[in-house]
């Protein structure tokens, strides 16, 4: 039996029960994550969120006015597991590297949606305003002149998505098997590292440049 | 008259042709990138390749074995427009801004492809892998240790991956409106900056960061 079938005899056995009751916020961003996650964001339409839902389209609208207003929600789900905390007791340099640390395993978990939280406008989604706020009133108490702020946070936030897709990739993205002849040094600069050293050490020195870099740029 | 049409014709004309011939690397490879840029790569089928080629999916087989081959065409595509060529003229630091720069905007004409990109293996990709021989061999030559390179190569990736993105979001991305209340030290953190300034100069910003940090780290 579909969900589908589920939740029309349902309607059926309680007649005068709005169909429409079941679906909340939570419920709705629970679903799209999961047809995000699995057939990939542009694919997520409406009407497939409404099946997946169980419900009419016409249903799906009444709570949710656009697919925009549902990646907001995703937005915001996502941004608040971000843990921008230690702004509050650590220095900025190891706050800054707590944040980012924490916002590229959140993005790893959903990276079909990094293309769209990417380019996702902040208005109108609370806890992802939050989450800004914190890092941003967290620089500047640690002296960092406002126009520094964002360009910092944006580098920053870039680096952190192209790392989490990092994240996900195969292990053996730069293994050259037989061609290692054809591009020697590149195979040499490869055979430096285990697969997972490499990942990590590209994540943890990026990140300690860029922190170490817009710091000085700052002046703090 | 629809491309599919036109080829059935065309073979009807001319018999004992076959229909496969019109099927290259080249037609391929630029038919799955429309397909992948209008309807994004998740979307991108052998099936549905097969028919923007107008020709039958035992045809498209017949030229490229699956997906994951038209993939490295694309990857090789795309790397191939990369500009890596300062790395002959200029020095390190300049040599792989200038590189960043250009795999940048490559990425950004292109980025329903950049998820796939990121996490492609580079092997059997030509193009790609002469693109960074011609990086890691520019790094050695200035005197970075083997164990440097890739670390930067994959961190500066990483950065340049989300950049692109970013250079597609709207310019509004931060702006808060009535919200600025809210988050107000984010509202006079954005205030600093032009939409468009804001993203150049966290794009250069950050890769003047991660170029110093990371060259300092070589020991160079």
């Amino acid at each position: 039996m579909s969900t589908s079938e589920h939740v029309e005899s349902d309607g059926q056995r309680r007649a005068g029960r709005p169909r429409t009751r079941i679906l909340t916020q939570k419920r709705i961003t629970d679903a799209a994550m999961r047809v995000a996650t699995h057939e990939g964001y542009d694919s997520l339409t409406m009407a497939k969120l409404a099946k997946a839902l169980g419900v009419t389209p016409a249903a799906l609208y009444n709570h949710a006015h656009s697919k925009r207003q549902i990646l907001r929600w995703i937005e915001d789900r996502l941004m608040a597991a971000v843990d921008a905390s230690a702004f509050e007791t650590e220095p900025w340099d190891a706050a800054l590297a707590s944040w980012a640390r924490s916002y590229r395993l959140v993005m790893k978990e959903h990276d079909s949606l990094v293309e769209a939280i990417a380019k996702m406008p902040v208005a109108g989604a609370t806890d992802t305003l939050a989450m800004y706020e914190g890092v941003a009133s967290g620089l500047r108490r640690a002296g960092w002149p406002d126009a520094n702020i964002m360009p910092a946070i944006v580098a920053i936030e870039s680096f952190v998505y192209g790392s989490a897709y990092d994240l996900n990739a195969p292990l053996d993205i730069f293994e050259l098997g037989d061609q290692a002849d054809a591009a020697p040094t590149l195979a040499a600069s490869v055979a430096a590292h285990t697969p997972l050293g490499l990942r990590e050490q590209a994540f943890e020195r990026g990140l300690d440049a860029l922190i170490r870099g817009l710091g000085a740029a700052a002046g703090v």
